[in-house]
């Protein structure tokens, strides 16, 4: 899988891109990350990008040229499956997504700064238009990042151990059973003594019960 | 604003705490974030932090002493508002918790990684879980990253224009109005007329006319 970022801050994301699993499936070979840099393609040669809205509201808006530019020169050299632009009023991103775009080889990630990109990108160029959550942000370099953790960990070879991704939160519309390790007991806090026993029957039906309690505590509507 | 943040990979979230918004937050005096290597509390001279789950589970599990000597320490040093373990069974992150925590002096904020942390260490230091999302990640460090953005950029004097943050999305449960920018026109794509009428009540209600549509076409949920 290649992934391209399309920013104007790639220092912010530049070392979690090469850190931990991305960096471990970087070298593996399973996927390559790109960060370009939107003022590459600035309008002048005072590098600018962004300019006041129409309207007289408030903040600075990236203009068209530079976006157009720069998505159309990565469009020129390969099919995308995705053009993603992560913006607020985009689609909730969650664990079926990314199982989904996890299958995918080409995904171009457009990260919006200040207030928003010039709305005519997204009727040009984007194909899906993704939110990581009901708050705002700075830009679309975190979010960006997420959705590369989020995948990349889902290519089969980039955990150590494969289970280890379908047991996580979610795979099943469950929450995880509360996870322990040594020691047994720590200033008065003990580990529940079935996880102790050996018993991997009972120990199975015990994760299976703390998962369903928690997610009917915690988050019933997932169980809807 | 004082947040300190607990991971096993500081050196994936530096540059992005040092960039933009948050150096210019912490330039100005209004914010700090102080990363702590949880390595530095490890439990042996071999920087050991973790180990396998009770109960033979995949993946690796956060031991319960590391994370219980940095967290007591950095308690010993000042009294914390919340000490928020970042997990994706905690509580969903919105903007009426990035509000809320926007006016809180002190934060702790406690990432996970691999499998996750010992249960005793939620029961014994913990006090709000908070998830950013339906999916799993490596770690809680760009939730804790997003946390930090969320939040600092909130704080009064930390934006150039504060009115900027009051338009953004979910301020009124709304979504923002699409925006444009100069120039006008670009490959026969147009910028709607209104906005270049000068006619400020238009374009207001233009503006609100547009957020309010945009939400009962793409989250309908928020205005329930």
């Amino acid at each position: 899988m290649r992934i391209d970022i399309i920013t104007l801050f790639p220092e912010m994301i530049f070392l979690f891109c090469n850190e931990s699993i991305l960096r471990k499936a970087q070298e593996k070979g399973l996927a390559e990350i790109h960060l370009h840099q939107l003022r590459d393609f600035a309008i002048n040669k005072h590098g600018q990008v962004d300019d006041s809205p129409y309207g007289g509201s408030s903040g600075m808006v990236l203009r068209v040229e530079p976006l157009d530019q720069c998505i159309s020169l990565l469009k020129s050299q390969r099919e995308y499956d995705e053009i993603i632009f992560l913006t607020p009023d985009g689609v909730t991103f969650n664990q079926k997504i990314a199982n989904t775009l996890s299958c995918d080889n080409n995904l171009m990630l457009v990260c919006g700064h200040y207030k928003g990109i010039d709305h005519r990108i997204r009727e040009m160029h984007i194909t899906q238009e993704i939110s990581i959550g009901d708050f705002v942000l700075t830009g679309g370099e975190l979010p960006a990042a997420i959705i590369c953790d989020a995948i990349i960990r889902l290519i089969p070879g980039v955990l150590h151990d494969e289970q280890s991704a379908l047991s996580d939160s979610f795979q099943d519309n469950l929450l995880a059973p509360p996870v322990y390790t040594r020691p047994a007991e720590y200033k008065g806090f003990a580990v529940p003594e079935v996880l102790l026993s050996g018993h991997f029957a009972k120990i199975h039906a015990w994760q299976q019960e703390e998962s369903l309690a928690r997610t009917k505590t915690l988050r019933p509507d997932l169980l809807d």
